[in-house]
């Protein structure tokens, strides 16, 4: 939406470094180093009780929040068929919009994830690392069969 | 920074015993450092080329696969009634399982805005910024009335 | 909202009918016996064929427009804590705004459901019979431990 | 009509070849006339009652529990890509496997209206009737834009 340079400038993080856009050399896309999910964590707990809201933010009244949002990701999906893989076609606006919306689904669920005193970061690289071994590259390679679908000990 | 094995090594901790759980000296709940946002992404990003699954990660599928996992989440607290903070009352088994469950809708949440081409971190940060804006904290303090409801000319 | 008789006229259904509020003798709540479920899929049909829509109706569309309204639903349900039965708290507002939104859910559920040739209420009766086995009301009495929980060969 | 053995008869189908589906003379795919919504309310009712469920049935353990569901269908879509009407490039087992799974869907949606005392048939039959106005066909021919997008006094 902006150029790199306006972003990374506009970005303030809460370490105070600013945000910095990776491309790789490869040009696969990427996201900014910062904020960390702990940075978000922080920023919106702060934002909490400086408006006195952890009284509302029970898991399941946060979990409940989540699930409205991913209702709002889905509203923007809903009636274009197929989309193509960095949403060639769709308008900037519309895209500023998701970018909003996937953005409130996250907060609201590393702010699901500290009520519920679950280390995200450290859960989500121990899932991949269960995936790895649960999805060996040889077996499925390819296919997208569900897991219990496969034969592991072929 | 850490380098990658570093990381692998402090994060691969099932039962939370090294997993490097960030207390702040007032005893606030933290996330670990590691992993980032874009440490996720680049993760997920290998581990799927690796199984030439990219051919099905397109935004939609990937948007589906995140709403059947956040249907997981929802099962596991669906017959409790209200939970409390840190889940006192719950199992080491159940703890886990909404630690993974909560995992597996980050994974898709971040390959989703890496599909879309969105700089999650980046994203999240905005919006935060916007929440502000939106929700003053003398005008909201204490109350979980919905956005639209407020006078905020008052 | 309204009494039962100004409800009564108030509904057409699609085949002339008139709806019927059934109150039992024990008092139980009950809904109206009409329109059915094959009522509100024919009155959908011809909504959307009057308005050329069956060409954006395919099932992922639908569905995600389900999830969509579904998020809608938990909105209404995400600042409340625990909600009593009958919502004797709500306001008349927001008791029609959720008669809405769970309205929508229906709606796009029926028309999923047709979309994808599968006769809903047909299925839905199928489910509780298998649901009757699966739950013998003598091993599952006062529990809501979940079926692959249960030793039903006690 | 038809009298509850007469229906349980005609619905025990598990695979399709009695399940009365009903061909209109135009072929269009509709849904049995029976089990009505109150008659699927009842049912469950019943089934609730015997179990001793009804103490966990509050309005937002259903609501989790609907969601859950929801995300199991989408489970079934997720890696397909656009899927056609009527389903044909599924097999048997998946149809099935869909059917019930939006039974869920629709069982729990009638039991949470019946928990809330929504008259759920009623209100579809109202939402629809709004939509009609919402939506008038000569302004949304055609068109998948949103409401909000149109200008409904030209």
């Amino acid at each position: 939406m902006n150029s790199p340079d306006a972003k990374k400038q506009k970005l303030q993080c809460g370490d105070g470094s600013d945000g910095q856009i990776n491309v790789a050399d490869t040009g696969e896309f990427s996201f900014s180093d910062k904020p960390t999910l702990d940075d978000i964590r922080k920023v919106q707990h702060e934002f909490c009780k400086e408006r006195n809201w952890d009284q509302f933010h029970t898991p399941r009244n946060i979990l409940l929040a989540m699930v409205g949002e991913v209702g709002e990701v889905s509203e923007l999906f809903q009636w274009r068929g197929e989309v193509k893989e960095g949403l060639p076609d769709w308008s900037e606006k519309d895209k500023k919009h998701l970018a909003q919306e996937l953005s409130d689904v996250l907060i609201y669920l590393v702010r699901l994830s500290e009520r519920c005193h679950i280390d995200l970061p450290a859960a989500a690289l121990e899932k991949i690392e269960m995936n790895k071994k649960k999805y060996p590259a040889h077996v499925v390679y390819g296919s997208s069969k569900k897991y219990s679908e496969y034969d592991l000990k072929e």
